[in-house]
């Protein structure tokens, strides 16, 4: 409220409750959900501040003989579209994007600038993919050798793909790798920010949502509706069930099968503080001891 | 004075304390702030050693109708220049990079091979943006739909962009995102390294600088000289006041209103320590009411 | 033997001690080390599905003069190759990527689209570098200027390079920087995950690996045969010997002189425990001194 009465706009978006206080100051908009409201007004907004990407391929784009591109589509400067690929109607294929062989784009699905979309990998509809973004690298699978010498790490070629639902946006700089040999999988809705790593054959359920820099190892199955907030990691090998909520930081090292919030960053201090805490927590198993040594003793 | 002594180097630059060892063992440079004359020796060096890049537009760049390159400025080989950009005096787009609509690069400003600087973002002079840094993606902003059938994601177009002030460096692969309705603002003299995650509406403050991996969430509030050690984490719409410095992996998860140092890594410890100490800390607050319990049994 | 009677699969692979199980269900391939034999028909079956790179330079990729490109080489779409580097035989240099100034691919070496190799870096034999792998970037290096109106930071540049061995793996978006002096190393048989930070002067041991998202800060010495689980974090000038491993998001900031397994992640809990546990940590050290207090008291 405090907020409402010091705002400078025009005209503001406020729920019931607001509305006497709202209509006091000026104009506004009354809904039953405001912030809901806003996104579909920054839609519109940005609907007419920006041009559309032009159909059609630019001159300097490289499209390989084999690749399918709708007439609508559009291919940005300098980009390449390989043998076998098929770009959907309306799709935009950013500058200086790739798009391997085989794979796939969905109708309205925008790659923006500097995008790898790998061999053989698909994305659905209605789909953005930000600048850096490299969908269908290898998964990080190598067998020791177990030389007598030492040993080596021989290769496990990564022969599944990458499978996205419709209306997933991925951030700048994240990485989806293509799986061993099923294919790594997002479901439709899913929401990934910046620098997030997600390994080989994980899969993640619809409309859930990862922060900046989170990472999943391979083969992790996470549900529907989850977050997890900035720099949590989740193991390999785990289920998350849908529901589950993770703190920034939180590094998640068995299965989640119960729905909630889970948590564990270590809390930070000044340093000096932290300092005496932290050299504590090596002992604390012992603290335990003396702490139980000392009920024994003082037991009646 | 040891690794002094051991030195085969055919000059040393050294501070007025050691000017006596240094000049019984051979030729040396004096001075006041001996790092910082190495600073300025690497310049001067690096100087010597690189080509300068030549002006013009390469032939195979495409520079959109409407962007307006200074005639001493580089466009590289394969670079992308959209329609309303402006290239400084002196700038140098790397080879491969791209370059948004209506953004613009100040004098002398660089990008390194394939990096990506996105519509309307803008860049003061003397910086450098090494390969793969990701300026103005989309910032990770959605609205739940709260439908009765599960929740969606409503995207909140990011209709801000990125200010970036003069001689600023970012690393590798770094990102930072435009703002949703107001700018993202990194000051003067700031330096990120690589895999650095800026969230949208951050403001770092002047002379800021952070290690690799740090993430920054959304609407965070840096001062000015801050520094940040390598996968520090700042979550949103904290603030942190001038000369606050993060070690390394510090989870900041309210306001810092004091400058000073601090940290928040868990200690690390052999696998067999740490799972000792960690499963006693599942049970600290417990073992807190113990001690309690105990003291309140013993007081006289 | 559970997985082995329900597997569907037409033939298995299965060690010595599977040999009865496994025939008595069908075919089966039966081998010293089943892992590896996997990995090893993995290869065999990716040599089959996937068409050769075409050798020769692509007419849309920029070559410059004084470059070298071995005659059965391949030179992708869009992608540049700065004087005076050098591509060894059989190597790829994939669509959009760039190879520096005086930069060396080894022989049968692949680049994947959109990778940079950096002026005078270089990678040994079989080597294989994703998509928006970084090479050769700038260290992190700046001098503080101690000034009375308040410091900035003034560049080192970095004049060395980053060599890398043979058989050297790097996952999308990893970074590896180039050293201050002296060069950044990997060292044969390094295999990295997606998004890695490896500091300037690094020198990384043969056969090591490092999963997803792990940092390493500059100047540290990794042993051989070392490995790094997901988000682990390495401080700067430390040493870790051969055979030390660490377990995902440990924080290493002392050098590790044993091999052996170390960890240090805050073990997770629901919300409202951790937030208990982590309440307590802060005081942690004043709980030790109030039970030192105890002990004395009790003491007889």
């Amino acid at each position: 409220m405090a907020q409402l009465a010091r705002s400078a706009a025009a005209c503001v978006i406020v729920g019931q409750a607001q509305r006497e206080a709202a209509a006091a100051r000026g104009a506004a908009i009354v809904c039953a959900d405001p912030y809901l409201a806003y996104a579909r007004l920054t839609q519109w907004w940005a609907a007419q501040l920006r041009r559309p990407a032009p159909a059609g391929v630019h001159p300097s784009a490289v499209v390989e003989p084999g690749a399918r591109v709708h007439a609508t589509a559009c291919v940005g400067p300098l980009a390449h579209v390989a043998a076998g690929a098929r770009i959907g109607a309306g799709a935009v294929v950013g500058a200086q994007s790739h798009v391997g062989e085989d794979a796939e784009l969905g109708e309205h699905t925008r790659l923006a600038p500097r995008v790898v979309l790998g061999r053989g990998c698909r994305i659905g509809a209605r789909g953005l993919l930000h600048s850096g973004v490299v969908i269908g690298a290898d998964g990080f699978g190598f067998a020791p050798t177990n030389e007598a010498a030492g040993s080596r790490w021989e290769k496990i070629e990564q022969l599944g793909a990458v499978r996205i639902g419709d209306d997933v946006e991925i951030g700048a700089n994240s990485c989806v790798d293509r799986g061993a040999l099923e294919d790594t999988v997002l479901e439709d809705g899913v929401k990934l920010d910046n620098l997030v790593q997600i390994g080989h054959n994980v899969r993640v359920g619809a409309h859930s949502a990862f922060a900046g820099c989170v990472g999943v190892a391979g083969s992790a199955r996470i549900g529907r509706h989850c977050t997890a907030g900035g720099g949590a990691i989740i193991l390999g090998h785990l289920e998350l069930v849908d529901h589950v909520h993770l703190s920034a930081a939180t590094v998640v090292s068995r299965s989640i099968l119960k729905p909630g919030l889970y948590s564990g960053a270590f809390p930070f201090d000044d340093n000096a503080s932290w300092e005496k805490n932290a050299a504590t927590l090596r002992q604390l198993h012992g603290l335990r001891e003396r702490l139980r040594a000392l009920e024994r003793k003082t037991a009646p």
